[in-house]
This record gives C-alpha cells, structure tokens and sequence, in this order.
C-alpha cells in the first residue's frame, strides 16, 4: 500500500537492524486518515470471504481493526491483556510473549464475544515473530470459530512469524512488507 | 445522543448501584458504526473550536477519540498507561488511580506528540471520578497545551468527576449522560 509505504519511509525511525518506530502515526500518535484507508484496504482484500467479526488486540491494533470492521459492517473485538490472569471461567485466554519487552502477557477475550462457526479476520499492527496472532489463533480455535485470514499493517518478514502463519496455512494480508533494514533505511518486498 | 441512549438500554448491563456494563459495543467488543457516529458528534460540537489535536487514554478512549480526530481533520494521540516507570525523560506523566480497580496506573505521552500552545480536545469512555481526565489534564499542562474541552461518552453524573471539571471551568460535552440506576434500569439526566 503505497501510501503507508511513503508515510513509513518518511516519518518511521529505523533503530539498529531490527527495529522500526512508527509511534507518530500509528502506535502512540494517530493518522486518523491513513487509518481509515487502512482499513478500507483490508475490507477490500478480504470482502468475499463473508468475515463475521474482526478480532485484534489492544492497544495498536484498535485504530486499525475498526475502520477495517467499519467497511465490512461487522463487530470489531479487542483481547485485553493482563499480566495476571484472576477469573477465567467466563473468558478464552492464551499467553503471549513479546520479543521487543521480555515479558509474557495474557490476552484475555470474553466467551460473549467469539462464538463456534464465527468467521474471523484477525488485524494488528505488526506481524514479527507471530507471538500475538498465535495468541488471537488459540483463542479462535479454543471458541471453534474460523479464523479466514489476518490482516497486517507492517510486516517483517526477516522475522519468523510469516513462516509460522505459512506453516499453518493461514493468508496472510501485509500492507507494507519490509525485506531488511539498511543504513537505517527502510527496504521493502517488492 | 439518542443512538448512544438506545443502545445503552438495550444492550447495557447494570451491576448494583454504580456500575454499568458496556463491553458488549464500547470498550471490548466494538459496534464502529456507532463509533463513527460518536466521532461526528463529538467533532460537530467543537467544530469552531480550533481543535489541533485529540488525546485519550488508551484502551477503551481509542475507538471513539481516532473517529473525532478523523471528522476535525487531526491527529490523535493516545496516552499509554504504565505500571512503572523507567525512561521519564523524554515523556509527560501523570499518575491515575482506578477506583474500580483500586490500583494506580501512570499514564504517558511522548513529548514529541503534544506542544506548547496546541489546542487539545480529550476523549473518554466514561467520566465517573474524574482521574483519567485529571491525568490528562497535568499532562496539558505539563507541555504548556491548552484542554479546549472533554468529550465524553457515557457520564455518571452522580459521581464527583463532572463536579471537578465544573470548578476548574472545563466544557464537559457528554454523549450519554446518566442520573442513576434504579433497579437495574439507566435513568437518564433529560
């Protein structure tokens, strides 16, 4: 998607060789129009494939997961996460490490909000080692939904949760797909 | 906000006296068409205003406050909230407690995203005691940022956050404004 591509190489900071900071407009400050489009983007990749619900995780997933559920007119569903886990009967839960913070967090989803025979598409902001979309997988498998394919606003692909989504056999939507950084520049996919 | 109304009494769920349950359309799973049309209220009410920017809290502020920012043509910022501190240097803080949590939180905006003479309008969920507000109010403050007003979706008028804004002569625009619950029932303030 050229427009994010254009908004990451001139406002995203590359920070040694792994790292890109995006946090002006998509994970702390906000472009509202860049998500909008954003989420246009994703309904229209995935407009036939009668998607029930959107499911992302909070906080950086949001923004895009609801205009993304906007244009399909269908919920959008956050998992909360927790460091410590207290009642679990009423909720789906799965654990999810992060690389970037060395700690395990619990993401929590409420058993209202994602049925057996649900069809899912699963949004965040990043996709590096898989961690939290195996996280949002777990929980889809645990309530017998479907999850139909997961859309990802910036993806690594030097980093193995591609592979690990491959594997499994799940599409997988990027709309800015990154080959390496160098000289602390950003290198897409062609 | 009669939208906001009517979804509150048919999908609201009152627990004892003070507390109401929304996690079925705001602040877990998400209805975003009612999420835009609070975005266009909200920005229709303070469209002379002037506004630059629209901060919240994340999580649950997100939702509504990125669809504001969308319809005033700004950006928005979300604060994130900490349990501990380590890097203050480069950040605004402030420290919110959550009476329904009973526990402190610190909430933290990059000093890059919010400048000296910037006109901020600050989005909530709920104003209940005021603490997310209050917090984000120092953070204004701190960077020298003018709060035009608070935009907020469900307001418990019987609790002490209104009175608060009231006294410091902050405008309040709520889109949902409740007197009470009564035997499991939302009273409205008219």
């Amino acid at each position: 998607m050229k427009l994010l591509e254009d908004k990451i190489k001139n406002e995203g900071r590359v920070i040694g060789t792994e790292v890109l900071k995006v946090d002006n407009f998509l994970n702390h400050q906000v472009d509202p129009a860049l998500m909008a489009a954003m989420g246009e983007e994703f309904a229209r990749l995935f407009e036939n494939d009668n998607i029930d619900k959107v499911l992302t995780v909070e906080s950086s997933g949001i923004a895009p997961a609801v205009f993304t559920a906007l244009a399909l007119h269908v919920p959008m569903v956050f998992a909360r996460k927790k460091k410590s886990l207290t009642l679990v009967d009423d909720n789906y839960t799965a654990d999810v490490y992060s690389f970037t913070k060395q700690e395990t967090n619990h993401i929590i989803v409420d058993k209202r909000f994602i049925s057996a025979g649900e069809r899912i598409l699963l949004i965040d902001d990043f996709l590096a080692n898989g961690q939290a979309v195996e996280g949002m997988l777990q929980i889809a498998d645990a309530a017998g939904a479907e999850v139909v394919g997961v859309g990802i606003v910036i993806e690594k692909t030097f980093q193995k949760g591609r592979a690990i989504l491959d594997e499994k056999g799940i599409r997988v939507e990027s709309l800015a797909r990154i080959a390496a950084f160098e000289d602390g520049q950003v290198i897409f996919v062609n």
